[in-house]
């Protein structure tokens, strides 16, 4: 057995049996490995920024960690907009980089680079494999530190030798360690801080956002003590829709955030950071609760947030309390013009139940939560990082590890294009992902930043930087173009055509509205 | 004036005048700055490794930097892979990078992450503005930085308010620092050690082959001393092709290479470094030259090269020799099948003089120099960093910096995939760049390296690692959905009345020859 075969055993062993990868030579034994260990399913993706958010995507539906699989440093670059996005989602992966043999590299060799400096800003856990006799211990600490909770990016860099090298074969992962409790004394300040009922927010963080039961939890006390339940506008996995816990979202926009929150006194922060800005403007400020709003910390995000909420339930009386659920009601068709609200009510009338929506509609999508609250149960897919380009992997990712769910992916035009490679991957693996390009043939939302910071409209010459319509991106061609069937709209009635089309045939499709 | 008109006037002022870019919010003021300071040439580009691309072939072929414009630390993820290679290239770069305002940095908002850690690996010179006040001086500070030789990337990272805030106005850049001269006592050492004649082998570094002048001036010691002219085998530019000296070149593949350094007893090195495998491989050296040759530095990158070689020339009395130029001798059109060969061989034939080659043919690419060496002068542009994604992105920013040259991309399929955003800059800027799509429907070079290194063919699981045909690329649909034209070949007659229409008619064209 080689390195190689001892590492792909490993992960096995430790319950990561996906790969999305995107191999070079010095990840060759790695590959060749995959046909001595056959239980690792791989998946080739045609650009490494699309592997890291397939295996982000994979994560988030599953909760289980997949791998990528990279090229030394440029490979690693290639994935790191989709790394940032999978670390700030809490993202468990285990990230394998390739690199030249050990002895190779004091000779600096074109594809030499400092792979460790570029893997730290989006790794919680990084290190070289020394040799193919520590490899698979390596992997196993991988796994460990990628599950650690509430779940982290592991690079573990694997020099070429330490595949081809001999190996003593796999080692048995270890459980990871427990999220540490949260402390007794900060549950009962709040609940004493409740039980004041003065005007008080509890704010979720991502974490508690993704689990229906979590967020009952949290609604059970909101209710027992008249405080309201908001949670942070972007999240891994939001789990809603019918039957689930209602609660407020903040928002993209600084001024409506603040306003959301205006009047709170106390904000209990659950597996949440204090709300700020996704930019900062000039002459507004960066923090979205009221200056004078005390901010208390309940659970952060590596602790115990289920023991947390009960044992804050469990002083408040609150499972006294039922949570209020979204009832089940769909909208009618709409009718009228092809636009964002006519397209997300139609999400909302035909979603099947259970679907997962990865939504990286940005400027498209701010009226896309109030319209969809009712629809039958799914989850939401958010861009946490703010990096765009991971609306179609994550859909990909997710739609590997949730075969038996309908995936939809509502993604800008100016975004798809970052990583459209992702379709020819859906091609192949003939994944149930629909995917609707909501093409406004403009990065939209820069004509608006611009109004908003510079105060004018874009000129003569600032204009052509944020369009896309000189030439027309044509969807169709580009998507039938890596194997996933397309048709552009222009019309409400044949988006609802395609959408219907999109849903009940198997397969990836895509629909291209022109809005 | 605010910090970002500063900037782009100081960009201006020190000869920077065109800005490759894909903005976010955090960089708005200076693109709305585009409309008052109106000299910059902007273009924009779909996706981050495009515009570092760009950035990088423009001043491959006209020897200025330009800028490249990137949104934040994914941004900046993004343009690392070209990065790489145009840091490999001693391509000089201002590559400049948003961030959020100052201000707004401690509250840790969904974008940031560590640039500064992200940059360094593929710059040279890595500065954060302060304040608006600075912002043109460190833009100055930028220039005189990517131009120190040999060319650098120089990363600036301008924080939002840095742009938004007032300044003075711009600030005139100094000169860059001059090469230091190459040592006297190394020049006399190799001329009395090139008089001994004995199995000597002068190696040209990159900053050697993209100079005529240098490489002749290198060919005349060759020849005074009957010493071998040896080039690398990759280089930012190479000068060749009719009436330009000719010389050897070193080869990927690591025996080849051996061979022909083989019996060498002393290398001098020219601008180069000791010449090494692309990849290691087990049971071979990683060191290319023999183990008992001993190595001499005449000259190294940073230093004066073309004085070293004129005092080394002097030294030997070899102005009274001539270079070997190589003859015009275009071969006839071929027939037969399509195939790599019978491309290269169209291409010598049909290329107009002083086409730009940008060549990532990868594993199609082997034969590619001998075929070529005799067609009208050109200049040819490798992947310098081993990172695929180069080949397109470059072409369009080398026919940005010579809209009167023919540019010309030999372009794998697996690689073209990685940047294929690219087109649509073409074709919004109606650029005359021909690209031939070499579609082997695989990464050939890694089924060649899997029986390479481990002995073998793919297994079932592994070949669809390394291969493209399920489903097969539709390259004319991917090229017409970004708006260039383009037409599939399979026979040799075809592709060559396709690559006539793409010399002849202006604008981009694509080919996608199936091989």
């Amino acid at each position: 057995m080689n390195g190689a075969e001892s590492i792909i055993k490993t992960l096995i062993g430790g319950g990561v049996n996906t790969c999305f990868m995107n191999p070079g030579t010095s990840e060759i034994h790695f590959v060749s490995a995959l046909d001595s260990v056959r239980e690792m399913r791989s998946v080739l993706c045609l650009f490494e920024g699309v592997a890291t958010g397939c295996a982000d995507g994979y994560a988030r539906v599953t909760g289980k960690p997949a791998a990528a699989l990279l090229h030394l440093g440029p490979g690693l670059g290639n994935g790191i907009a989709n790394l940032h996005n999978a670390k700030k989602a809490y993202t468990p992966m285990v990230n394998l980089v390739g690199q030249h043999a050990t002895s190779h590299l004091e000779y600096d060799a074109p594809l030499t680079a400092d792979i460790e400096g570029l893997a730290r800003p989006v790794s919680h856990w990084v290190r070289t494999t020394q040799n193919s006799a520590t490899a698979a211990a390596d992997a196993a600490a991988a796994i460990v530190a990628a599950r650690t909770p509430p779940g982290q990016i592991a690079t573990l860099i694997l020099p070429s030798d330490a595949n081809w090298d001999s190996a003593n074969g796999p080692v048995s992962t270890p459980s990871p360690p427990k999220p540490s409790p949260a402390s007794p004394e900060r549950i009962s300040a709040v609940a004493k801080l409740l039980r004041r009922r003065e005007n008080t927010v509890l704010l979720m963080g991502d974490p508690v956002m993704r689990d229906e039961k979590l967020i009952g939890m949290a609604s059970r006390i909101a209710k027992s003590s008249g405080a309201r339940l908001i949670g942070n506008w972007y999240g891994s996995r939001v789990s809603r829709g019918a039957g689930r816990p209602v609660f407020e979202r903040l928002n993209y926009g600084v001024d409506q955030s603040i306003r959301i929150l205006r009047g709170t006194r106390h904000l209990v922060l659950v597996g949440a950071r204090e709300p700020v800005g996704f930019f900062a403007y000039p002459n507004k400020p960066s923090l979205l609760a009221p200056p004078d709003a005390r901010i208390h910390h309940l659970v952060d995000v590596h602790e115990d947030i289920p023991a947390a909420l009960e044992a804050l339930a469990e002083a408040l009386g609150a499972f006294s309390f039922s949570p209020d659920l979204a009832p089940l009601q769909r909208p009618a068709l709409p009718t009228g013009d092809l636009s964002p609200e006519t397209i997300w009510t139609t999400l909302a009338a035909l979603m099947p139940e259970n679907a997962i929506v990865s939504d990286e509609a940005i400027s498209a999508g701010r009226m896309a939560g109030p319209l969809t609250q009712t629809a039958p149960p799914h989850d939401w897919l958010h861009v946490t990082g703010g990096s765009i380009g991971q609306g179609l992997p994550v859909a990909t990712g997710a739609a590997i590890g949730h075969p038996d769910r309908q995936v939809i992916v509502m993604e800008g035009d100016g975004s798809g294009m970052y990583t459209l490679q992702s379709l020819w991957t859906q091609a192949r693996e003939s994944l149930n992902v629909l995917t609707v390009i909501l093409a406004n043939r403009s990065y939209r939302i820069l004509h608006n930043e611009m109004k908003n910071l510079c105060g004018k409209e874009a000129g003569p010459r600032s204009s052509p930087m944020m369009s896309l319509d000189d030439p027309d991106l044509d969807w169709v061609a580009l998507s039938q173009g890596m194997g996933v069937p397309a048709k552009r709209v222009a019309t409400l009635e044949a988006f609802i055509d395609a959408f219907r089309r999109g849903i009940e045939e198997p397969g990836p499709y895509l629909i291209e509205a022109v809005i």
